[in-house]
């Protein structure tokens, strides 16, 4: 977004090759600066106070019931001051600068909860609202968690600016702030192409510039099974795209997960099943079901095997495995678009259909799967996500279970469904961002609105979230940074910030700057 | 597009989302292996050579009217070994390692032409056509140009692949090969966004290995000018987004054209008047036409002002200067989209009008414009490429005049019409590449072809070639290099091989194996 402004005098340019092309808004000066997303409540005052890289620093406040022990704050301390003073603490600096009477010198941390959670992980129901008054010194004040400080310190760091005569720089501002929603998530797709560690972390890095809490990982799928499984190594031997330079072993996951929690971010792993499961076939005999060209074995297969007991038996030591090494309270176990096809192919399917009286609905063979699943996970004591489809198929499900909503018909009436069931939903089908199209789509993101839909006050509050989806099809190491953002950050402001914050030339301008950011 | 073959299975995955997916073509192995594109006459063995990273080398035949003191030749020499080696050669090496039988450990290349042009640039009438006949020792015989031999080498480098043992090997391969189009290029704008040197040499590189042999240089337009004129050093003073940051000076512009001169390529400079030009205007008083709003001046300046005597002095010092530095024989001179409203609101335009007889008629002072600046840059012998525009107005041309198609709409009709007229002519409409959509859109671009338009034999000759365009909008240095490639190639491959090469999953095997190159 660099620079747009100046070339709105050109969007005519060669437009007769073109069919389509959005409104381009203005690019002006947002009174809010370049904060991303917008707080709930912001005042800024004019009074500025400088940052000296020299004396300005980071610190627990006496009373802050968190020290320096608490290895995530003594992190984001680190990483806040390199994001403020990179540049300039390059050059010669001089520690024993006395602090000016006109200087911010100290961000003083005071967290007042008894627990501050240093150690534990981000969760759906953590508070991340806080306050804080800029002042000569500032405080920050916290009920809650620790993980509530990496939001804030984000927000501090991005009122940080350059004066004219490149000075850090920072006004008097006032923030009370919290999201709107809790569950503000961003799916990779890391089976239809293997994307590299640095690329997973250095896209967590930009989470937590947008605020997104959640890393919705699908990690495996048709294509590749990355995923390198203790209790099962020869899933990954044969399903992943090489058995060893293209798996995330376990001190991958590890520190993926570890590197999130210092960011607030929450890693929900996703293992879809009983579709989009050939790559699981390769190392594992019998998990799928065989498929028949007439009275013999194709020697192809489809989805699972729902008839055998060696498959619940596979599945419960599987997510046993997957409930130690992912420590959040959810798992995603997808669900979504199962192809009935091989199934009705098969002949003992199709006498096992006839013993359990489902008739010829292969939906019914999908629930009795999908049920048994669910009370494997739900003995490992974690909850689960589901894809749309489950619910749909009126599957059984827990009443902490979460539906994903993401067909792009009839999004509304899904929603009304789901919440009027008295499930927590989440919503994607307005952004699935591998779908590029010319222009500043990013508007289009912007746009939408999760709670549009008809139902009551409880009905509104069993949305908590939603996720922005960069599928892989097309999208790998090569290209999927500068494809992911800034499109991504429209979702991030529309899962954080108040409905009323819709001003697309507002909008604009904080996100063209809040973007050259990212970019240095 | 790497690993995609393994992916097809899961084309539906959340299909329902989406509205439109391309034909997902079959990843199979092509009997070319990893040429791209493909040459016109290809004969691939199952003779197999190896190549010692120790023991071969690419040298002049003894014969050769060229050795050791053309730069280009030994440039490209260095630069193909180190493709062909690079990995192996990083590893322990034994110079003194003596060929085996069946070892390739030559590659002689044999130039017969007087002149070998060592120092000289390419041209549309450069001939590119080679033969090569693959044995135990390499000939490379050119009738003509050094330039050839680049295109040459990249054929040969494509050829070598390594074997199950990771050896570097080659097939005894004969290739007779001469592109269907004189002029294969890509237009880059630094106008929208300013595109760093490295991003500009970065694409040069890819070009070479695609053939294409036209940088179309958009330099400068409505945003900003970036080129740091010697004669008009106030130009980009005031036109560029930053007087000295981003602006290309001489000795850039020059290190460009040396780099693309070592790749076969030519640089041909858009400097598009009278529209476009609002960067212009900011150092040169003047230059523009004033709008009026009502009887007064608004204070905004529309197209280059066509009635002042001193827009053409000026034009004649600036042409003068683009003649001296730009070696190409032809300049783009633009001519596109001249908004007329700012002209008609002109009360000096307006009599001006009058007193040359125009009537209302604003296409005629545009022509009027256009035809005294054609008359100027013919005075430098320059030759020059226009906008279809310049043409359909009627502006009179000299015969050498390449008429470069872009307009989305009547394609054919306009192909047909300008070479009915006699003119040379490149084709731009199917191959607006900024023009992004979701899945392979380069089978779009694949499929494009120059000549279908009715016309004679001649007129078809008149078709020269024609160029990928990547407007500037929306990329910059974060996202050009993978949004441009591999689409490009592409056009690349259509605009260099048969007209019968069509054959969407040949191409997909051989674009799927070309691209990971272009990654390593």
């Amino acid at each position: 977004f660099k620079e747009q402004g100046v070339i709105l005098s050109s969007l005519l340019t060669h437009s007769l090759n073109i069919r389509l092309v959005n409104v381009q808004p203005t690019l002006g000066d947002s009174p809010y600066g370049s904060l991303w997303p917008l707080p709930q409540k912001v005042q800024i005052s004019t009074v500025v106070f400088k940052l000296s890289g020299a004396s300005f620093h980071i610190f627990d406040a006496k009373a802050s019931s968190s020290g320096a022990s608490c290895r995530l704050l003594q992190n984001a301390y680190r990483r806040y001051d390199e994001y403020i003073f990179t540049s300039s603490r390059k050059q010669g600096q001089n520690k024993s600068k006395k602090a000016l009477a006109s200087d911010m010198s100290e961000l003083q941390v005071w967290i007042t909860s008894a627990d501050s959670e240093c150690d534990s992980y981000p969760s759906v129901t953590s508070d991340e609202s806080c306050e804080f008054t800029g002042m000569v010194f500032v405080f920050f004040h916290f009920s809650h968690l620790a993980d509530t400080l990496i939001q804030s310190l984000e927000t501090f760091s991005q009122l940080v600016y350059k004066d004219e005569y490149g000075a850090k720089s920072i006004n008097r501002t006032d923030i009370h702030d919290f999201p709107r929603f809790a569950h503000r998530g961003l799916l990779l797709d890391t089976s239809r192409h293997f994307l590299p560690i640095k690329v997973i972390l250095a896209n967590l890095e930009a989470m937590a510039w947008n605020k997104f809490n959640v890393f919705h990982w699908h990690i495996v799928d048709d294509p590749s099974f990355p995923y390198l499984s203790r209790t099962f190594p020869q899933l990954s031997q044969h399903g992943a795209y090489h058995p060893y330079t293209h798996v995330y072993t376990p001190s991958d996951v590890k520190m993926i997960i570890e590197f999130a929690r210092l960011r607030g971010i929450r890693v929900v792993p996703e293992f879809d099943t009983p579709g989009h499961t050939q790559s699981w076939g390769k190392g594992q005999k019998d998990l799928l079901t065989p498929c028949y060209s007439g009275a013999s074995p194709s020697g192809s297969f489809g989805p699972v095997n729902p008839m055998l007991n060696t498959t619940y038996d596979f599945m419960s030591m599987f997510f046993k495995e997957v409930n130690t090494v992912f420590p959040d309270a959810y798992v995603h176990l997808g669900g979504d678009e199962v192809d009935f096809s091989c199934w009705k192919s098969n002949p003992d399917i199709q006498k096992f259909m006839e013993q359990q009286g489902f008739g010829t609905d292969y939906s019914k063979l999908e629930s009795f799967y999908i049920q048994r699943l669910l009370d494997i996970v739900t003995t490992t004591n974690k909850g689960y996500m589901i894809w749309q489809e489950v619910f749909d198929n009126g599957v059984k499900l827990k009443s902490d279970t979460v539906v994903h909503v993401w067909m792009g018909n009839k999004v509304e009436e899904e929603l009304q469904k789901v919440t009027e069931a008295g499930f927590t939903t989440i919503l994607s089908a307005p952004w699935y961002l591998d779908y590029i199209s010319y222009g500043q789509d990013w508007q289009k993101f912007y746009r939408a609105e999760p709670l549009s839909f008809k139902g009551t006050d409880a009905q509104k509050k069993l949305v908590i979230g939603g996720e922005a989806c960069l599928w892989g099809e097309y999208v790998d190491a090569t290209n999927l940074t500068p494809r992911l953002w800034p499109r991504a950050s429209a979702v991030g402001e529309r899962l954080w910030s108040d409905r009323d914050v819709r001003d697309l030339n507002d909008a604009y301008s904080r996100l063209a700057k809040h973007r050259c950011r990212m970019v240095q």
